[in-house]
């Protein structure tokens, strides 16, 4: 089992999706341990850092990446197993952004009113007992929230020679901001360019359904991954395992087109895998369905259709990649290389 | 503890929110064991019921009541406490309807395309196991789902001198489709016309998030209730209470409307009722939350803002009605009147 | 020719479409001379008069009628033809309300932030040289307008038993907000009850594309109709009809599905009268509309399919009834009752 | 007068906005006469060629161009003036083409109907008396519709290091599809990247409102533009001035977010250039817009604010840029250089 290790300097992000030069090879089989910074560069980390001091557009949600797969090719499939996702600071941040968030006006939802105040949380986090601690700013109140660490932000350069800023969710994944994109979860993204060139970040440390406020409790986190390619199949929209469910990610606006996306490819992807005819697979989603709003808040809404494996007829999904790339996570963490 | 038993004749269903006149009337703390039809009034029973052979619209999503409830003014809120919600057949049905669900082009969606086929699907439902079984039309295979039964619709007479049709959600709750109007909830809504003149029906023995295709597993249902009125206190759109978790049903399009609704409502309850300024609620909803789509399908889409007791203040909601409703719901299921 | 004139006392409006008595019943042919007060009912007359001090929810819009049209029965369409609309007053009003219009949060597009001003602009109506005369609040600009008076309002009692709000378009017409509806239009309605039960109301002197604050120049008006009624034609949205052009009215949500509502009717519409297959009208509708947004900010949202008649075949719309209507028209005119 | 000739070869069309090294340099105030192909890059002539059998995504929608503008930095804004658009065959065509098109489904209103067919309409156009000739496909009606040639995609290199499919319209301008693009109006982009790196095609012989079937009347054009440069002015939208009015398109899902877009910006352009208050222009666009749907069918939806100069204040917009332009045209023109 070959192991790379990724530590990016202040300078080694990618601000894209496509359009960067791969940083890293890799092959289907290895493991990355890697690191990624939060989504302002850790640039904020006090309540007088606000976002409109401390961080210049486009420089936002840094990712780490992109990463070379051989043997990706147009048409193939890039499967990327989460093995571990672990906050790597004891604190993270959470903020309001001028024009940005699901319950305020914001550059596409335009509108004359004044807008909200700017303000920056600080959550204590601790990995050990697994909490996330909001401390309010306006009183003394506390409470201690899940530790559910994941990235919002996960995908491959786009088709069409696009290149799409790293706050953009779509086909080719980017940022959804799904707590699904969590450890032990399988992401599928078909690839679009030789290499696929993959890239990841944004971490969470948790997250409300739909980010409504559109900033998450943001952290730094230390991530272990390994990849296969699936040749000569190609994913339209995103796709993601976990041992319990499937799920397909759809980014679009307004929000129901999101859903029709999932859906409707979630429909095709059970009707093709099962052999239930489209419309018993229509039924079937329909009445199983376990789906969860991903954002309302980036430049496209991302939902996710979900359902869990249980509850569809027992076949090996995308050939038994999730399977096998579990076994290699077992492998890994069995070898001790991480604690 | 006063009990009413409403089982209504084939005639005596409504068929729209506002506009009928009381049916029954009862008082807080009455107890109602009601029974309701399934929505398509138990016209559709085997494969060869199409919905457009059995269905003449409007006749379709019969409602048990209205309900004239005691003491309930305008600017009050009726509290609707449901103490159990049974399937009271041991079959229901799904379909597919021309022009209406997620994933086609409807009367509002307008295409141009072909519609999709009429079919129907029949479950067989154990009460006793918990089971609804799907069995596909083109092929053998057969899946049992869990039986997780609710009312996909219960409303008050509108506002504004409005009469809605029971196809419609909206503030008044209406079709709002959302599971979490299931046995142990308190639904909230604000009382627009004397006595409130509330009504259920629509019962469903599973759904997926979302009802993408339209119609859920449909089931008539032995529904047991008690209610209580807020004097004084007007919810602007409906709330739900469980044991654990407080929520707001926004129901409009598109989609990411009905998100706006039910969101910025919670944040302005939750700061209301434990006295978080309003961006702090703002910021603690956005981390907190564990909205669900409820559907994509009606007149208007509906979004449930959902927060769990535990990752707010821990204040007592709504003046504690929930926790007397459950009280007499104990007192009423201890007495035995209902195996 | 039989000329009714209807001037409403300030107790003798509609609030709703469907849900009220009729007040008038005419029969096709008769002329209706009528006065409709404009949607603050007279109430907002200068810049003191702010919505929020003067108007109580929901008394907003009446609606003069409703009218009992003789012969008119479910499945008929209802042609209203105006043959004159007026300003009766030499002033007219706007105003910013709080929570309502395109550019802000509302109750339905629902947003922390703060409102914006509530302001009242008061405009001098020139009848005889035609100008509307706009007056800025913050400095000493004046600008005058076109004078091109219409009906906001206009529709029958809806379908499914429902009451609307004189605020709302949908498919029985009602609060469009359509320039369109001006003299020399016909409106084409579906009949959904006994008599059809029409009314109007809601006088603009000018509006923009869009109604972008939410209030157009908002004035009292003379209005003079005739009406026919089509035995067993049903439109399912409304249609409009100038010697120019026909015309179809989609009011929904997301705007994009008003769009689609409009011009799926109008390429059937167009299929239906000419001959064109749906595809050759899809084609020529797709090159010749001249369509327009109505408004973007009521209950549900308008925009109108609009297509020159010279540019489709020679045909015969609605079967002559403009054209006949036209000649009640000219009757009238010629007869001199009104200068 | 410094003319440049560009005759673009086959393989000389740039396929996305952004990502391409510039073909021509042009300072300001040099004329261009250009050409640019059809969205179908030609291919597509009579009624077998079929868009599926033709075109291989994503070579659709070639672009002619990018030209680098000597001077114009990020910050600027580049104003592109349409001497002339003129059709440069004697035939264009339109299609349908499977999942596209505002009444079907799409790739991003997704949805399990079986598509509508694809069809090919070959268009005569007559540029000496205006004509663009309508034949239908299924029985033999022709009508001909007027000339009115525009080009559908006009737009700069995006921000954030983003590149953009030539399908795409945004901020950067892109496929808009709007009429506006048309002789004698001045488009102004917002300059992201030095030399600003504009292209245009997409010639559309005509068009209606909202592009229904998701193609145009699409030709070939022969076009002459000129340019200049607006240092230390930032455009954020697409901003179109013609002798008679001013515009500013917004280009995003759903459709009432381009509205919001457009007219928010307007709201402002109006405000900081004519002194009015932010209320006043608000109130003042709000009954004087003559706004227009441009496209419902493109990645995203453009709507374009537009209001008549002549009812806003007299004053010079963007620095009087418009009438100098006017002036080079007139300059161009009169030297005979084209007939």
């Amino acid at each position: 089992m070959k192991v790379h290790t990724v530590l990016p300097g202040p300078d080694e992000y990618a601000w894209t999706f496509g359009g960067e030069e791969a940083r890293v090879t890799i092959a289907p089989g290895d493991v990355v341990e890697l690191f990624t910074e939060d989504c302002f560069a850790g640039r904020i980390q006090g309540l007088d850092d606000l976002p409109s001091r401390r961080i210049t557009y486009p420089y936002i949600n840094p990712q780490t990446g992109p990463f070379h797969v051989e043997g990706a090719e147009p048409g193939d499939t890039l499967a990327v197993h989460l093995i571990d996702v672990r906050p790597a600071r004891n604190w993270a941040v959470s903020t309001t952004v001028e024009l940005f968030g699901a319950l305020t006006g914001t550059r596409y939802t335009a509108s004359l009113q004044p807008p909200l105040p700017e303000r920056v949380w600080r959550y204590d986090i601790d990995v050990v007992s697994g909490g996330v601690e909001f401390a309010a700013l306006d009183s003394d109140h506390r409470v201690r929230l899940p530790l559910e660490p994941f990235h919002g932000t996960i995908g491959v350069a786009p088709a069409a020679f696009e290149v799409r800023n790293v706050l953009v969710p779509e086909a080719f994944g980017g940022n959804m901001d799904s707590p699904e994109v969590c450890p032990g979860a399988t992401v599928y993204l078909g690839v679009n360019v030789p290499g696929a060139l993959f890239s990841l970040g944004d971490g969470h440390c948790t997250m409300g359904e739909g980010e409504a406020c559109g900033v998450a409790v943001e952290g730094a986190m230390d991530t272990v991954l390994t990849v296969e390619v699936l040749k000569g199949t190609f994913c339209e929209w995103p796709r993601i395992e976990s041992d319990e469910a499937v799920m397909v990610a759809g980014s679009y606006r307004p929000l129901e087109d999101a859903f029709r996306i999932a859906h409707v490819e979630m429909v095709h992807w059970v009707s093709e895998t099962t052999g239930l005819s489209v419309m018993d697979a229509y039924q079937l989603v329909s009445q199983a369905a376990r789906s969860r709003i991903a954002n309302v808040c980036d430049a496209n809404y991302t939902v996710l259709a979900k359902v869990p494996k249980t509850l569809l007829p027992e076949v090996e999904w995308m050939g038994g990649t999730h399977a096998r790339l579990r076994q290699v996570a077992a492998a890994y963490t069995s070898r001790g290389a991480r604690a």
